[in-house]
């Protein structure tokens, strides 16, 4: 088989084999049932890594591909044949490491490039079109001009104090106390909860979470061995009164939580459980991490006050971000903690990875403290205000009967439960045929049947008018999904 | 007490604060066992947080100005006064985080601005001024006009692959066999030692390092719960006799081991230990962590295998950065590891920090591509070879006798072993005085008496003449320290 490869390209060796290959299952060259070459013989053919081949029969596999049939072999599994019995296409999936195929894949990998034919859904981040690249750059290059010598140095491990002091007056407009003192810059708000993971939770703890709740936060969690336990949540957010069993029961560590524009659902917690939420933790001395990843992205609604700020005795760490509204490669997020935490956390980010650039932080200082943040937070939100309505409509319109969409008041994402015949790891080939994407419910949830009949939606991501072809792509996708349950239905149980 | 505050200053409230004590101290205003206000009324007074207060004193302890009595409060300790009696002087030093005061002060803090008459011979990197700041800037402002939407961007988790590439390119040349696919692209070289750590390591696991040793390390691998056992070292680097009893007794999961220019001795592993060593982590099936943080400043003797060089099965995961000679802010370090252990390093890097900015990455590419890097590094080793010269020739012409400094053939360190009656923590507050300062031997081991008569210089980071002047200085504190223990002793036992 001829698999090109540019090994010069910006797009990963195991993405570009994908490419070849999914191609060439499209336009027939590969056939239904055909079997792939082992990936330690691809590998060799094409002189590159195992982990390269067996990433791209991953991703193959995760798009609905190709199958692998346990001590066989990868075998070619086209979208557009007629479907197999149900019980052999439930089990077996190509057996790929989670991380390839899930969490960040959808999260965060998507955020990568695709085909330019395929329209992405399924980004964790705002519209790249609309990040102030232009006038972040000549603030940078003002930087480097006037500070290059410092802006090349470790400065300040806890945080740059100037860009601290900013923040510290931001957060404080936001109803949010924070003194630069109580305030470290991060890589990113991923640091600020891998910091908090670290230093607060040990082996064998137990972290209660939103159900659904943010993938690489289930996964951070997971792979420090801490055990999530599900709270429950309805269009207010989490379930307060569901909060005294779950603490007395599984005596968590820490509540983790995303009170605005909720990672994925898009949805806020309502003031009252807000209240409620901080009394209860503060009660049981159960510290909050409150992730508030898109708080400033809210088109209408009145704000809501945070739990940092509803919490007198201090026990709320605050996390925010630059990334997700900015640009995402500007990695600069932040947490707020009291001095009862902070020296710790301090300490962790310093031996996780020193510090953050100076430079960025410099340049970012800059970017807000001469006005250029808010007015691009404005323009953001007028923007996505828009794309959010346009997409609302459009799924309105075009969704087959039995979907629930709910309208967001703000952030990035729109929530989509399917009906029980559009199951999403059948939709999901079908769409990728539309050349449409999303992220599956399923890197959202642990072990949760509701998962498979869920979807998240970027609605930032695009124009409006990608916006509603690519909707109209996705309903076509369910039509379809639809079709073959019913006819699998007919072929298990003819009349 | 007024001390006078600049918010906005790049200098942190705390090192504000101890700088304003710190001076009244020397020119009299404070004087020898005054009570200082408590770190609450000294918050409150000055509205900044305790914790500022706290890391105020903490430094002026760590540098001999304080003295805390336990349930009493802190007191002024004039280095000018005459001695206390020693029973008194060796307890209850101020008691702070060791976060502040310990290795990452020396280390990475000093690598901080000080005030400017004092000589700095603590930091960890670099000369600042052979930083290439001016043509890093234009490589940097080219990639923003020419590749400015990409450089914002998330980009491949595992690094831009082209630098990977390009890094594959380099260390082969080095005899160093990596493929880019084996390349991670960290924040540093620390962030690629916290991934080792967190993926390998659980708490309660044993991990073998040299005596002394890097410091930040030894904290990272202790937060975490590891236990350190010490490998006797000598001028050849790490006795490889000792390791097949500590390997039977410890049964470690980790080998820690800094082969080149050793950090703090300066050191390098020969050879024949280098195949040693190899053969037994191999034969006992422990992963070595090899950490280069500056193996190409190679000033003399032949270079010598890098031990994943010599280890045929894999089992040595390499740590490389281009901090320490570049900039030290430029945070681009990287890990090379096989299949077997990559994609779980990978998967930790994602989900500690997602990924390394795009535009550093893109840059330094850029730079190494044009030869940039190779001239700064042909550039560093003249300039530090020569203040290494300078230095040793200035060591060995001013310290007192009962010194023992060993001459590196790379690197930026100088150790120095100090006589019995010269203790480094009598030393350093009469160093302070004298406006000279160094790296604690303390710092790098731990609980070894030896510590207390070690110290580490960094040679790379003056000119030529405030080296000379500096170790002038660093001279008479030795011989001040010396009068004062033989004064001691005279008071202790008169004749």
């Amino acid at each position: 088989m001829h698999i090109p490869l540019d090994r010069h390209s910006v797009i990963p060796l195991y993405l570009q084999i994908e490419e070849t290959l999914r191609c060439a299952i499209l336009d027939g060259s590969l056939k239904e049932g055909d079997k792939l070459p082992s990936t330690r013989m691809l590998a060799a053919e094409l002189a590159v890594s195992r982990l390269t081949v067996e990433n791209a029969y991953g991703e193959l596999a995760a798009k609905g591909f190709l199958q692998a049939r346990r001590g066989s072999g990868a075998y070619v599994c086209h979208p557009y044949a007629p479907p197999a019995p149900p019980a052999a296409e439930q089990t077996a999936l190509f057996p790929v490491d989670p991380f390839t195929t899930g969490a960040s894949r959808l999260d965060g990998q998507a955020d990568s490039p695709l085909p330019p034919d395929v329209i992405n859904f399924a980004a964790g981040v705002g519209n790249p079109r609309i990040f102030p690249q232009e006038a972040f750059r000549k603030v940078m290059h003002s930087v480097l001009r006037r500070h290059a010598e410092e802006a090349f140095h470790y400065g300040d491990y806890c945080g740059y104090y100037p860009l601290r002091d900013t923040l510290a007056r931001i957060l404080s407009l936001q109803g949010i106390p924070a003194r630069p003192e109580q305030i470290l810059i991060t890589n990113g708000s991923q640091q600020a909860l891998s910091l908090v993971s670290h230093t607060l939770l040990r082996p064998g703890d137990t972290v209660l979470v939103e159900e659904p709740t943010y993938a690489e936060a289930l996964t951070l969690f997971e792979l420090q061995g801490v055990r999530t336990v599900p709270i429950p949540c309805d269009a207010d957010g989490l379930c307060v009164d569901a909060l005294p069993a779950l603490l007395a029961a599984h005596r968590p560590a820490l509540i983790y939580t995303i009170p605005n524009f909720h990672n994925p659902t898009g949805r806020c917690l309502s003031e009252p459980r807000r209240r409620q939420l901080v009394k209860l933790a503060e009660a049981a001395g159960v510290t909050l991490l409150e992730d508030d990843f898109v708080g400033d992205l809210r088109y209408q609604g009145a704000a809501l006050p945070s739990l940092r700020s509803l919490a007198a005795g201090g026990g709320v760490i605050y996390v925010g971000t630059f990334s997700k509204m900015l640009m995402p490669s500007i990695r600069i997020g932040y947490l707020v903690a009291d001095a009862a935490l902070y020296p710790r956390l301090a300490q962790r980010k310093h031996l996780d990875s020193f510090t953050t650039s100076s430079l960025l932080q410099r340049s970012l200082d800059a970017f807000v403290t001469v006005g250029s943040y808010q007015r691009q937070l404005q323009r953001a939100c007028r923007l996505y205000r828009q794309l959010r309505d346009v997409a609302a409509d459009a799924l309105a319109r075009h969704l087959p009967p039995g979907c629930r969409v709910e309208l967001p008041e703000g952030g990035l994402f729109l929530w989509v439960q399917l009906p029980p015949d559009i199951p999403v790891s059948r939709l999901m080939p079908l769409a990728w045929q539309q050349n449409v994407t999303f992220a599956r419910g399923a890197c959202f949830y642990r072990n949760n049947p509701q998962a498979e009949f869920t979807l998240r939606l970027n609605f930032s991501a695009q124009t409006p008018e990608r916006t509603v072809i690519g909707i109209e792509r996705l309903a076509r996708a369910m039509t379809l999904c639809r079709a073959q349950t019913a006819e699998r239905a007919t072929l298990i149980n003819p009349e």
